[in-house]
């Protein structure tokens, strides 16, 4: 059965086709700019040339039929007509305490959905559109939503609950949720794989280092902690993103600057993280060399953003009693030898010896430890597509 | 010498008078509600019984005029005249980034130190007031202030600077600063006195467990990192404080619940914390009752206050490669024989193995572990009057 799996933001969509027979993509692109002047579709069918469709596209429903359009054109298509296409997978942002796992999309489900803006006003209402806008153009194709939180429902209650006063948990849902469920799933899954060990036996902690960034305690496959919250604003310092501050600073700026609730969210979500420290970029790379040149600041960025990570690894090596493996993943994680190195230096304490000769590798699944008796440390390339697909495939068959 | 060590707070202001020649405590006492109807002089001196004066006190100047007379009565005092005070020491919250160290005080000092109201603004004009009285009744006694932040002012830049616009640390002070030095220097140095090492030698975590609660990495002697940030709020789950929350929370509830930076500030102080989440007390005695009697909630706070705790002692330990020594202070550290034990429990993976025979201790310095080879785990009672009378005594003499 041919998948397509589906992420909606709120101006682009990213797509893949993928055949589950053997788990290979068949088609991928990337619609950007919608509702924007300049929209347009990038496509690529496996083993034929990237085209680019330009044609304005004003909602998320324009840009699903181009992008359909896309996979059954004679010339760079992929499948002669959309009945190849089994099934549709939406990857979904927030599925709030509803969704522990996947779920075939009905009403009620929809309904549920659209319950779950509140808590991710910024992700949810696209991701909703693109499932509305598959319903209308593929009436009869089942579809799956699969939730970055639900990989996190199993997350203990002493993990998820905050210290604050226990009614805003009843009465708006106030609690850790996590994100980067669906990457923290398959790379600590893959990692069992690696090590051939039953996942049951294994404590994994997970970092997924992208432009968004969270780190994951996974004890025998199940997330028991992860570091993203309520938002995927908390944690690790990010591209942009604040990650964890002093709570008592945010009224504090407010007052100060004079800010919105809303600006106040855009600072901290979009001005701050290693762009906010550095004042250069939020791009890894850009500051890797900007402080290979000396730049201070840049500098600084990146020991913070390495110190986090490190004090996260520790603490929840803390509390798993142990850790069998590492994992690194995503942008940073998959491809920035300097900072896997840096995150790693001096975490003897907790077996871990990363091997500097083996650290030499980008994008590709590698073990970066040669003493076997220590922790197992791996860069696992992240698959959420696949991920999706395969739940998809699994309730579809059901 | 005698020295008379003196704490503010906005309605209370707490007193020692110590003989530095033998460090002994000649007397000790509390003013209650200053300012407030009722007010009253809790005074002992040792040998002594507690003897109760009661006589409105509109401010800290009539307060500490109640203070030395007590000190110099000739049925319950403890010298015979004010010359035998050869100095003050006073407790300042928050001396900001211009003091590393303790200082004498003049009036550049207290010049700086109300520089420094903005950044404690609840703290420090206690703190000045209590000074501003000394300096009345005592004017040629010679006064030292020594911060709370002081400690701290070792933390390099990498774990103080938090991932904000870079604007906001130059142009408000907005850093981690830290509370609670003068505790976590003592019981550090004296970890190292019951080891019989070198402290230059030692990585030690001390957890200062009282109402106000943080944990602190201390490297050589010297603090690296510290749980409490910009203000006393940041970090473990406290009596009444939230400690960590994810900073988008804050916002949130603030538009939810129509609250002002005031009161979202009050909210997170004084309704959060184990508090917020037992609905009942914001006394670890009492959770500890409650949640032996089946109360869920009183369980799920303890809970949450130790995986706290135990992820910082993690994360600490990651950052310095290793442990040699765990202190527990402050009243739950010192007291709480059921906290500490959560605590230590399956932390062996860095080599804690808290003896539970050994932990049957209450109050007293004590060696937890009974594996030399594993890390050293220490109760040590706090005092950081002391340390005021030593900080001050050296600052006299020189």
């Amino acid at each position: 059965m041919n998948i397509l799996v589906i992420n909606c933001g709120s101006s682009s969509l990213k797509y893949q086709l993928i055949d589950m027979e053997n788990e290979e993509v068949l088609a991928k692109g990337l619609v950007e700019r919608i509702g924007i002047e300049g929209s347009r579709v990038k496509h690529t069918t496996t083993g034929k040339e990237e085209v680019i469709i330009e044609e304005p596209m004003p909602d998320h429903r324009k840009a699903l039929e181009l992008v359909l359009n896309a996979l059954v054109d004679t010339n760079y298509g992929a499948i002669e007509s959309m009945d190849e296409i089994g099934a549709v997978g939406h990857r979904v942002v927030h599925g709030g305490e509803k969704f522990a796992n996947s779920v075939l999309i009905d009403d009620a489900v929809m309904e549920a959905l659209n319950d779950c803006i509140e808590l991710a006003p910024l992700h949810n209402p696209p991701n909703i559109m693109g499932i509305e806008a598959c319903k209308e153009l593929m009436p009869n194709t089942p579809m799956v939503g699969v939730f970055d939180t639900a990989f996190h429902q199993t997350i203990p209650m002493s993990n998820y609950i905050y210290p604050l006063p226990y009614e805003l948990y009843e009465k708006y849902g106030i609690r850790k949720y996590g994100f980067h469920g669906t990457s923290h799933k398959y790379v600590s899954q893959r990692a069992a794989e690696m090590l051939d060990k039953p996942i049951e036996e294994l404590n994994i902690v997970t970092c997924h280092l992208g432009n968004g960034a969270s780190v994951c305690a996974v004890q025998g496959g199940k997330s028991i902690e992860t570091s993203m919250g309520f938002t995927p604003l908390e944690g690790l310092a990010m591209g942009t993103r604040s990650g964890d501050v002093d709570p008592a600073v945010i009224p504090f700026i407010m007052e100060k600057e004079g800010l919105t609730f809303d600006e106040v969210n855009e600072m901290l979500n979009k001005k701050s993280g290693v762009l906010g420290i550095s004042g250069i970029s939020s791009d890894f790379r850009d500051l890797e060399e900007a402080a290979a040149n000396g730049n201070k600041r840049a500098k600084l960025a990146l020991e913070l953003f390495c110190n986090r990570v490190k004090k996260y690894i520790g603490a929840y090596a803390a509390l798993m009693c142990n850790i069998d493996a590492l994992v690194f993943t995503a942008g940073i994680g998959e491809n920035s030898i300097s900072i896997r190195e840096q995150i790693c230096d001096d975490l003897e304490c907790i077996n871990i010896k990363l091997d500097k000769e083996l650290n030499q590798v980008r994008g590709e699944e590698a073990i970066l430890n040669k003493d076997l008796t220590s922790t197992s440390i791996l860069v696992i390339p992240t698959n959420e597509e696949l991920m999706i697909a395969r739940d998809t495939l699994e309730l579809v068959e059901k």
